[in-house]
Formats: structure tokens, sequence, C-alpha cells
């Protein structure tokens, strides 16, 4: 039932694309309306409320054009939020329930601004060794989008993106930023491994990368590696993709710095890659088959993701921990459902479920 | 199918008794195999592994005598296992999983010594400020009883119980504590809200209180509800109970203290008051029926209860933090199943749900 001709973002044509299975999704940089004159905070804020109507309005299109196999459930439609900060700020959250496709996806965009005490400018220091912490408060001003698609099937990866832009101004100037990065990346949690979809998402976000320095990619998926490892369990969360933080135009690489529109157009890129690296790989696995065991070992991979979110997430720990802060938009990124099982038998060598927990456990480069 | 003779823990006929529903089951005190000139590290250790057996049977005895209205399930059966800890000490966890009552209960015992080094020294000094550290590593010995209990009917609460012993000794003599303090309590999380059963939990707790002095209940249920709040929603996690930390003979209460002896009676009082408030809400629940709606509530309120074990809960945290410590009895406290909704409808002003979060917002004094 969808169509190119349903979806409107600013009536060119060319950005609607048809897939191997003859289903319609919007590929990267669908909608770019950039005005280099304005403040980054204005820019970066722009597209990531464009990136983020465009991604949901490609996972709706997923959503109706998918042939369910119960045909009492409807199509899923995100339920879109506007919510202010009282401490200054605002943001959309859009959340998917109980879909055709996916269980839960939460497409979240935040632009918050206020003052920041110097204990919260020194507990920043240790990720951002570049920040200059005051005694006294500085205006920040922070933007970003943040995703979790939990589909329904086990054989759909659970997958994850975060792209945010931060400032601090000087008091007296607070238009002018004295200290600005960039952070964020994007990864996949399969349940089920399947080598080719996982070699596609990396080589997509790889791609988006050396379009920009040939340093980044590699820096950028050990990075990603490392963060999200689940220590108590010895594994990480999910076959990785990338991950970077505190990027700004001091940052160098191999001895080569960016200025700050190079980065921007990274993070274009790199944020524009999150479709074309995800949605081949949902159109392809949707409609496989599973068993209720599948479905148990899911649950059980979503158990983790819950430790991980809770236990080590930096964000997570930081907007919890925000007085005032929304916690129904943080808590977004917990699956709909998950379990635990003591001592499970699932995972042991030898079965597919093996296999996943052998990655899980030894990162492998994939491109 | 149970009867007082299928138990014989030490032959005392006199500790088991028959609930208002015939039912068969072992209050307060079953066992108690002390020896007043051992260590204390050896009395609080025998005293833990024979209240855990203890625990174990009685709530076997509750599956066993439960008629399921599916009669293809099986009573639970605890899975017993003991561990050793590579770096010094020892347990047992007792795990039963998708019994006729319980989803899954777990009682777990540990008694683990080391080496504690001076950062380690130095993180526990907030919450226990008698202890001196050294800048070397000490001996330390720990051991403690963990119980959480998952039921299935969702008019069943879930509890929790944790009872621990800590020493510290100087390196040239061991065997000698120069510091040492107990801790723990239990607490009820109920999904609804029966007055009655909070009342009963909460007297059978403050009579075992009373017992050793007058003002322990009042302190204790206060922190209870003070430790157990889930800060970022605003709410307890469940109607409290009791829970106190770094107790030693130092500690006063109105200006009186107790010695070792006197504070590991009043240990040994409120942890055998566990099963006496506890039982009897299970027995009275435990045959009622409840609709889907109920069940999608029990699990959002599990949700909220992985969120406070891994965002706020001490000894999770510690556990996880530990290298070596055995990841599966630290998360047996997890639920088999939980559930996280995106502004979920329940819980609103008015329903039986809403009542419940009119308790957890503002928690009640009960008796």
């Amino acid at each position: 039932s969808s169509s190119a001709d349903e979806i409107k973002l600013d009536g060119n044509p060319m950005k609607y694309m048809t897939d191997t299975y003859g289903v319609f999704w919007i590929p990267m940089r669908a909608i770019e309306e950039d005005h280099p004159e304005n403040p980054m905070r204005i820019r970066m804020a722009v597209w990531v409320k464009n990136l983020q109507d465009h991604i949901v309005k490609t996972l709706e299109t997923i959503e109706s054009s998918h042939i369910s196999s119960n045909s009492n459930i409807p199509p899923g439609k995100f339920l879109r939020d506007a919510w202010l900060r009282p401490e200054g700020g605002e943001g959309s959250s859009c959340v998917l329930s109980n879909g055709r496709v996916f269980e839960k996806a939460g497409v979240n965009v935040s632009v918050v601004h206020g003052m920041l005490p110097p204990t919260g400018q020194k507990s920043m220091l240790p990720d951002h060794p570049s920040l200059k912490p005051k005694d006294y408060s500085v205006p920040f001003f922070a933007t970003g989008l943040s995703i979790v698609i939990h589909p329904i099937n086990p054989h759909v990866p659970t997958v994850h993106l975060n792209y945010r832009y931060f400032e601090i101004s000087d008091p007296e100037n607070p238009s002018k930023p004295v200290s600005w990065w960039f952070g964020g990346g994007s990864d996949l949690t399969p349940c089920y491994l399947v080598e080719e979809d996982c070699k596609h998402f990396h080589q997509v976000l790889k791609d988006a990368c050396d379009e920009h320095h040939k340093g980044f990619w590699k820096k950028y998926k050990k990075w990603c590696d490392e963060y999200f490892y689940v220590k108590h369990r010895g594994e990480s969360r999910g076959i990785g993709g990338i991950f970077f933080d505190d990027l700004t135009d001091v940052s160098e690489e191999h001895g080569q710095s960016k200025n700050k529109e190079e980065l921007f157009d990274f993070v274009k890129s790199a944020s524009s890659a999150f479709l074309p690296a995800y949605v081949p790989i949902v159109l392809k696995n949707k409609d496989r088959k599973w068993t209720e065991e599948e479905k148990r070992w899911q649950q059980l991979r979503r158990g983790r993701y819950v430790e991980f979110n809770l236990v080590y997430d930096r964000g997570t720990k930081f907007g919890l921990a925000t007085p005032g802060a929304r916690v129904e938009s943080i808590l977004m990124s917990l699956p709909e459902t998950a379990r635990w099982e003591y001592m499970s038998d699932m995972g042991k060598e030898g079965t597919e479920e093996g296999k996943l927990m052998e990655v899980l456990r030894h990162p492998r480069e994939w491109v």
C-alpha cells in the first residue's frame, strides 16, 4: 500500500528508491536544508530534526508496506510528542510500539541549553580533555538525535544511533562558543549472525567515513567495540559499528585536523549512512520465520541490552542523573520486553546462538 | 501432597505449622546451630547457610502443595549450585525457575574472603564511617544471604531479603577483626495493594525489631524507604520493610549501644522474621485469578525493579564491578521477564494500579 508519492519531504523524487524486494524506502541525504551563515547550534539542530523526520517516515513506510501474517495488526505509526524542558530547551520524541515489523522504535531529538556549574564541567573532563573548566557556571548548548529500534522478528537486528553537538560559551558572550565538539555513531545488535549483513552494515559506515578521512573508520570502529562492551558479561553488546566523541577542530588523526565545516560534513555523511546501512538488512530478513526458541533467545539478548544501557551507557546514566530530565525519552532505548534466565542453556558452542556469542566475545574486523 | 514429615531439618516437629488454608509451612527460627565460642564469621556463615536451606525447603513445600490450574506444570524445584571463588571463598546459589507459584526465586549464600586494597577501603568509607582505612591491603571477610522471589501471580508480591556480616582484620593477626558490622533487611514489592498484607509484613518485622531495641524499627523502616527509592522515577521500588547497614558495637541509638552478641541476636530475629512476614501473603493470594491487563502491569512493575537493581542497588553495582564475581548469582535478582512501554497508560489515578502508585510516591507508616 505504500508508494513513493506518499512521502513528500521536499518534493525531490530522486530521493526515493526501490529496494531489490520491490519495497520503497528512502536512502541517505534525503533532506539538506542548511545555511552556512547560521551558527552551528542552529545548523546541527535543523539537521537532526530533518533527519528524525526522514527516518520516522522511512520506518513508517516499511511498516505500511509489510504484509503481516497476522492481519489484525495495523501498520505501526509513530507517536510524535514534543516537549519543553523547563530549565531551557525542547525536544521531540517519536516512538512506535507494537507494529508489524518493529516492536519498539524510538527516534528522539533534543535541543537543550542552560548553565553548566563548575562540578558539571569537571565531570565532563575525562571524556573531553579539550574542555577548560572554569570556577563559575558557563552557558552550554547540546543537540542530538538518538535512535533505538527493536524489531519483532529475532532475525532482524536491533540498531542504535546517536549523533550530537555540544558547545560551551563564555558568559560574557554566550553566542560565541569557546569549546565545542561532535560525538556519535551507530551500531548493530543481532540475535543471529548473518555474516553478509554484518559486512554490509560496516561497509556502508566505512564508506561514509572514508569520504572524509582515511583514519576515521579504523579508529571509530575500534572505539565502538570498546564502548559497547558489557564488562561483567565479558561480551560486546552487538557486532559494533562506529563511535566517536569529543571530535573538534584541534582533534588530530595522523597529524591532520579538520575544521568545523569539514567535521559537520562528516557528521552529516555518517548519520545519513544510517538508513542505507540498516534498512536493507530489515527488508532482507523481516519475512523470515522464527521458532519459539529463537524468540526466547531474542528475549535473553534483550536482557543483555538492558544491562548495558542501565549499567554502562554514558548518555543514560547522565540523563537519569540530570534533574528535570525526561525519563520516558531517556529510557525509550529499552526494549518492550526482556528476559533473564539463571544459567541459561542457550548460546552454547556449536549452535546458531553460540555462533553469535563467539563474535560477541571476539569482535571481528568485518571489512 | 506435602506434609510436615517430608521436611526433616533437625527433627523438631514444633517447627512446622499449618496455615489457615491447611498448607504446611515452616515458621521462623527453624534451626539454630550456634556455638558462641566460635568466631562470628563462622557463626554468621552457619546461620545464613541454615536459613538458606530452611527457606529453600519452605518455598518448595509451597510449590508442591499448590494445586495448579495447569496440571502440566510440575512443582518448582530449586537448582542448587555450589561455587568456589578463585580469589578466596565459596557460595551456594539456589534458584527456582518457572514453578507453579514462583516465576523465579533465588536464595543465595556467599562466604568470601581476601585482601582489600587501600582504594577498596576508601570506597567503603561513605557507608561505613567506623572503618579506619590503611595505606596497605588488609584481610577482609564477608558472608551473607540474599533472596529475591518473583511470583507468577500479579497479586502475589515480589520480596527481597539481604543479611550480611563484614569484617576487616589486621594483616598481622587475621583472625581478630579490627572492624566489623552487620547489615541487611527485607522489603516487599507488590503490583497491587492489599492494605492488610502491607500491615502484616511491616508488623512482623517491627515485632522482630522491637524485641531487641525500641529505636530499631522506626529508624530502619525509614532507611529502607530512602534506600529503595528509584530517584529518576520519583517513586519507591515497593512498600518498604527494614534496611540497616554498618551496625556495630559503637553504633548508638538514643545513646544506647549493643554488644556483638546482642546484635547477632537481632540479625537472627530479623532474618527469621522473613518467612512469617512473607509466606502468609503468598498463601492468601496465590489462588486469585488475574487478567491479561494485570499481568501487563506486573511486567511493567518488573521493569522498574530491573531499573532499581541495575542503576542504584549497591550490592549489584559492587558485585558487577568486582573482578571474578559470579555474575549469574548477582543477577539472579532480576525477574524472568520485564516490560517497558513508552508513556504507558497504566497506573493512572482512580485505578487499582494508580492506588499502588500513590503509595510508591508517598510511603506510608503502615503500623
